[in-house]
């Protein structure tokens, strides 16, 4: 009686390398389902990787993108990793799309550090934000330093990069 | 308008160190607060350790003492860390002494892996249960491989170490 | 002009892994590659597993067998990981049966905490006995702690777990 | 009779951090302590951080104090951290500045990913520089992907970031 979840991966801090060539952090694959093992997690879930950027430089063509492929999703839930800069950018985005009467859960979640460098909140935020998915009421959220929030209450403070209601 | 969470620690896998003069595992301070400063973790929180062992060395007179904590704490939402192996029984212990109508929302949760190995789902288990413990309504609950159980519905898998309904 | 080198692991604690059913230490295969992979490690270095066993196992057998394989290879130059325990038993036996003018440059190391457990010493021995082994004179030794030591003037310290000089 | 060592920390990858506030990464202080007690090192050593910069920054200003830290140096024996993009050039300098009768063994190591991420190759390259250190002649060398080199015989092969004889 799990209900199926879906995740989308957009990129963000989450899913960045380290090239050890020149030093930068780019983008190769997610390692959400590498995070979903070692969590031994085993919802049933759907992952699809839309787009791996960073969210500094999403597109409102990137987030119709998402929207789009939230409506097309059949599952009820779904989770969405994110660069947290603007995440609550996509989450008004969203909501816009799914008012509560739309029957979605949709829950946010990102890292402040690439999960590739060992000591990465994205376990902790990926095990938060696949629970909240499955026991809030429909609506757009983000889960982030071990909270919800709904996507018009929240922001991220850029001084310390917290997530706090608005 | 964050609920204030209490979170008990009991010992378990979680908290395992490795002793590197005699090779065995033993327990020394629990490593939550660590953990939860990776996870970027801003809820109201207050820890407090009750024991630090085995879980299968947990006899009644220590699971008296956790009931006896729980009812104690003021707070409504309460996590407890603790060995997977005796899980379900402390959380059908909990469960005599906390029906619906007792106001507590309460949820076991551990790990397979030491934290201290480096590979562990401790991190992701403590993410999933500090979220369910918000938004659950009041009874026992068991948080585990992404999912939540009720303390009646559930059991370890002894061969596959995985969560189940019952 | 890189001389070849031949590594053979006998296991130790080097290569513990933690069975997460059963809470228990066990072997199963040898990091050594991924720890020269992770190293950037290219030196011309063929490995064999000769045993996977905890050292206070091994035998006379077992040590019979280690000399043969290092008489039988074609190396001049030899690195054995082995656990710390029995070390110096084995550097002995080795000694016995290759004098200096053997030409056999051998140098054992090992682990005080397993390398699956992330914060190993494994990583720094096997980089300090791959060096060693390039430059020292024929004879056995055993590489620990940062530091080298001839197979007859060394002992482990068994209240502290470090090599020190006899 | 262990052969005091100096080391000097100069910065390079080694060293660097994420800034989870703005995504980059940046020096704070030196990982090398922590890596010595990781690696359980029993030298006798003495640390000294001249600088912590990326060693594309550094100007021939920077390579004299190092000469000149080296020269006041009462230790024989010196092993440098340092950045792998001019490591060469600073190792060329120090060689004109120590001829074989200056009667000091220097050797420069340093790491393509920093040990904050988790999976450095730093601790198998410091293991590797302090073996060296202690057994190869008077001279200045550079030892990294398990190998020593010369000062005057070696590069750094860009595109695979690895060292190699010229």
């Amino acid at each position: 009686m799990l209900s199926p979840v879906r995740l989308f991966v957009t990129g963000g801090t989450f899913d960045k390398e380290y090239n050890e060539l020149d030093g930068r952090l780019f983008f190769e694959d997610t390692h959400v389902p590498e995070m979903l093992r070692l969590g031994r997690c085993r919802l049933e879930l759907s992952i699809r990787t839309l787009m791996m950027i960073d969210s500094l430089d999403m597109t409102s063509a990137d987030r119709a993108l998402i929207v789009e492929h939230c409506r097309a999703a059949a599952e009820a839930r779904i989770v969405i990793t994110h660069g947290t800069d603007t995440m609550v950018e996509t989450a008004r985005a969203l909501a816009a799309a799914f008012p509560p009467d739309a029957h979605k859960t949709i829950v946010l979640t990102g890292a402040m550090v690439p999960y590739a460098f060992g000591s990465s909140d994205g376990l902790f935020n990926l095990g938060s934000a696949l629970s909240f998915v499955q026991v809030l009421p429909p609506g757009v959220y983000i889960a982030m330093n071990g909270r919800w929030f709904p996507s018009d209450r929240v922001r991220k403070n850029r001084e310390t990069g917290v997530f706090e209601d608005v």
